[in-house]
Parts: structure tokens; sequence; C-alpha cells
């Protein structure tokens, strides 16, 4: 038996869709009915969290909020699409109405930033879980695809890489941040969808993902998908000045790289739009910064500051001391 | 950390968009990118299934994969929606091969019926929750509403009524059912949402409903939604010749108005479309019969064939015996 989901869903969603005029009809039918934009198409991606798995049991649920649907749209942001409306279906031990205002509050608080309409939901009992779909819009044939990298095209990131995965082994125990703590653990609970960044790619970047696993395994699947490899140089991607002093420290450079949690972009540029890119770049809400090449053959080779190569993250990257 | 959701996905939920032409790009990147048909509306709904609630840890996957789909399309069917596209979030607590091809067999299959392309998906581990999010199109300003009912119109249900309740009871071993279990356990399993007689009644239904929840309780979201009440007469409610039996035994009524799983639609009609809805039904795959009446007032009354009345189904109907 469903949790009294009209009631729940009324007390904290309501009123959620009204910021926008193409959505008929909210929460509270059998369906939500929206009238999408004449000509453009639809880019449509789905995410789940799990308790004991993507969050620990005393996570701020205000944070889930926002990090539930942050995820989807930095999917949609991948691909350059604008993004449009949600649907949250949440499956909770009990009915509590306190946990659900805070998150409520933080899921909403990001939707509207964005001019997301929360469409529809379901709220049932059972182990936390927490799945959202995301639903955005994009001109006919300009979505950036993990297909289109070639080889020559030089690979970008967002952002800093490695924040999050920094803060979850501060809170894990395993590490001791000295300094800028509160900042590594925005990047991990309130991650910030890069979508201003992904649509002002659309017709210079060749490919793009959203970095959710660590920017070596979701850049092999660019390499995957375009049938070809790339090159990274460590010395080059963008890091904090926490991860830093952790590396400076002997930190695993897999923290960085294969960690996840990132929830930035990483795309590629034919190099003919490295001009266009600078253009560009003065206007983002972020830093991107060029991290490596795109390469004749397959997978992801990783380019320490002594010239030596890595393929396999998990085997770890000799010590590197960044200045 | 995610299961290898690329390759679950991959080998169990591929090839499974290639059915329309309005799938651009289907599984395998951040997002799935659509083409919605020119000037239609979009019905969206997401519904989802959490073991232990709505189903036993002993359920068979193929029949989960059925329903977990069929739920959904049941509600683009109450809005009087075309199914199109629909996106999955399996959450499953390990890595089983061959649970996901018996699942996504009957997931695929009743997608297949109904012309359904299987667009996106993400697989997380934890405890065995499967969400679904279902698009269709309909005609702008044609979606069967639940707020739409006036006083006078005639309600319908299709089907029958409180044949999956009856096989939960004989699995729970509190009722035995002594011919026609599979038929009921098949109601149960394997609902077939009733998405031909909904698109029939765009244009003729004054508002609709699912029943999910058992038909007083839906039947009163209309009532809610449109400010009318709803009287309903037992004796006219469509049942199995196993609820007969069941009834005729001293079986409650609740079991029939209130227990749920049903997945059959509750409309109104006006009764000047009463002519036009005669000349529909021979068309569809199944039964649409009148239970009762909109009327002033709020709420849902059942009414006893000795002419008594109940509100509360909670309480309890007089046994009431069926020829």
């Amino acid at each position: 038996m469903p949790l009294s989901e009209f009631d729940l869903i009324k007390t904290f969603f309501s009123n959620s869709s009204g910021a926008r005029d193409d959505v008929i009809l909210g929460v509270g039918d059998d369906c939500a009915l929206l009238q999408p934009p004449a000509g453009m198409e639809l880019a449509i991606t789905t995410d789940t969290l799990v308790e004991g798995i993507h969050f620990g049991t005393d996570a701020d649920p205000e944070a889930l909020g926002h990090k539930s649907l942050a995820v989807n749209l930095s999917d949609l942001a991948a691909m350059g699409a604008e993004p449009a409306w949600v649907t949250l279906a949440l499956t909770l031990p009990k009915s509590d109405a306190d946990w659900l205002k805070t998150f409520s509050c933080g899921f909403l608080s990001l939707a509207q930033q964005h001019q997301v309409a929360l469409i529809g939901g379901d709220t049932t009992r059972g182990p936390l879980t927490i799945s959202v779909t995301a639903h955005g819009f994009v001109t006919p044939g300009a979505a950036i695809r993990r297909s289109g990298a070639n080889v020559g095209d030089l690979v970008y990131v967002t952002g800093t890489l490695g924040d999050a995965a920094l803060a979850l082994l501060s809170r894990q125990g395993k590490y001791s941040v000295v300094t800028g703590l509160a900042e590594l653990e925005r990047r991990l609970d309130r991650p910030q969808p890069r979508l201003l960044a992904g649509r002002s790619l659309v017709g210079i970047a060749s490919s793009a993902i959203d970095i959710s696993d660590g920017l070596v395994s979701d850049l092999g699947h660019i390499c995957e998908k375009s049938s070809v490899g790339a090159r990274v140089f460590l010395e080059q991607i963008p890091v904090s000045s926490q991860i830093k002093t952790y590396l400076q420290q002997g930190g695993d450079w897999a923290t960085v790289l294969a960690a996840g949690d990132d929830y930035e972009l990483c795309i590629t540029i034919p190099p003919q739009q490295r001009s266009l890119l600078e253009d560009i770049k003065a206007g983002l809400d972020c830093d991107l910064v060029q991290v490596g090449e795109i390469v004749a053959g397959s997978g992801v080779t990783c380019v320490q500051a002594d010239g030596t190569a890595v393929t396999d993250p998990s085997s770890g990257y000799e010590h590197f001391s960044r200045g």
C-alpha cells in the first residue's frame, strides 16, 4: 500500500509547476500534461540515489533533495539541453513531515534556480530511494552526444575534479582536511549542474559526458562510443587547493581521476573551435580547462609529469607533487 | 557505486527502442533524444513498485517486469493518452543475470504489445525497487482529467473488480479459491492496461481515473477534484464468477471496492453521451458497465441491494448474495 501519496505530494510539492506556462497540468491527476515547444527535440534522463549506496543514513535531507535533482540536471547539461520538467519517485521508510519539508526545500530550490517544474511524483513506503526523471529541450540534431569525438580533438573539463571524493574521504575518517572542508562538502552534497556550460557548448563541442564515475571512466565512455582513445595530462587537470595539498601529502591520484561524484562536464572540441571556445569562456559560471587530447586507438591513458603513462587508474599513480 | 549499469542495460534492454522512429537516440548516452509529434500534448506519469510493499520476495520476475510497466501504462490509459516512451530505474540487491533476463522479458513483451520504446534507464544496487516513468501523447485539450465530472453523469468501470485482491487473499492463505485461481492470479500479476478503452473514451468521458487503490478511493478522487459526490450500486458492479462465489460464501465487499490493484478504468460520461458510448463498446477489448451516478455533494456512497447506503468501505458491507 502506498503512503498517503496524495497528501505528501500535495503538502510539499504542489505549486511547484506554476513557474512554466508549458505545464498544462501538474501534480494531482493520473498524468501531468505538457506542451513541448514546437520543433524541439526532448532529452530525457533518469537517475536514482539509494540510501547506503549513494548516501549514508545520516544524510542531510536538504542536500539529498538538491543532489537527487542535480545529478539528473547534470545529464541534461551533458547533452546541451535546456531543462524543463522533472518527476520524482520517492520511496520512504515512514511518513516524516519534517524530513519531507527539508528534502523538498533542497529539491525545489535548485528546481527554481533553473526554471524547472516538478510535474509529477509517486511516494511509496520502503527503503529510502530517490528516483528522478528529467526532461529538457534541444534544437533538432544539436544535442552533444558521447559518440562525436574525433582524433585530434581537444579534451576539456569544467570546474575542478576530486573535491567531492576528498570530502567523502574526510567524512569516512580516511583523510583529514585542514582548511576548506566546507567547500569540499558543498561539492559532494550540493553539486552544481553545468547547465550553462552545456548549452553554451552546443555547436562547439564534438562530444560530451558528465563526470559521475570519475574522469577516466567517463572519458572512457566517450572513447568507446567514438571509437577513439584519449590522453590525459595529469598536470593540466584543474584541482582545488585542498586537492593540491592532498596530493603533496602523498594522496592517490585515483581520488581525482576515478572516484566520481564530480558532476563536472568532460567535453571534446575540434582544434579549429578553440578560439570560439575561448570566446564563450568569459560568459560561463565555471572554468573550462584543456586536460588532454583524442588520439587513435582506444581507452584513456594518463600521462604523468615525468612523461610516463598509466592506463589503469585502479593500478594507482606515482605520487606527484604539485606546486 | 552503481552496478555495472552499462553492461546490465546493454545486455537486456538494448534494441528495445528500435520499434519507433520518434526515438532519435535510445539507451546509452547521458539522455535519450525524442521527437514529440507536432502539436500534441505530452502525458507523463511515474509509478514505483517496492519489494515487501507491492510484491513479495518470491515474486516472479517476469510478472514484475510486466506489472511495473502495466501500472504506468494504466495511468496513461486513464488520461486517454497513446503510450510512446518509458524509462526504467531499477534498484537491485545484486547483479543477477537470470533475474534480469526474465524481468526484461516481461517488461519488453508488454512494451512491444503497445509499441512502447524503453528509451533509458538507471540500474543501482540496493533494496529491490522498480520505478518507471511513462510518456504518451494526447490531442491538445482532449486529455480526460479527474476534474471533469458533473452532477447527472453516469459512472462506468471497465472489466471486473476485486479479482486481484481475491488472488492476494488466496496467496496469503486467507481464502481458498476452488476454481479459476490461475485467471485471478493473472489479474494480480499481469494486469492489462486499458489503453484502447482510454483512447476510445476521449471526447466521450467527462472524467476518468485508473483504479489502483479500489473503486471507492479512486472514484473519491474524481469526486474531490470535480467537487461532486457519487452513488455506486453494488449489484451493478461487474465481478467474476470467482468473486460471486466469494461473496456468496460471506466474503467482504471491501475486497471488491477497496482492496486495489484492479487497474481498470473508472470513468464518468454525460447522459447524452450514452448512445455514443454504446457504439464504441463493441470495438473494445474489455467490458464497460455502468455502476453508478454522479450526484451533488461529496464522497462516494455505496448502495446495497436492499437500498441501504454505506459511505465508509472500511466499515464493511452487509453480506450480499449474488445469483
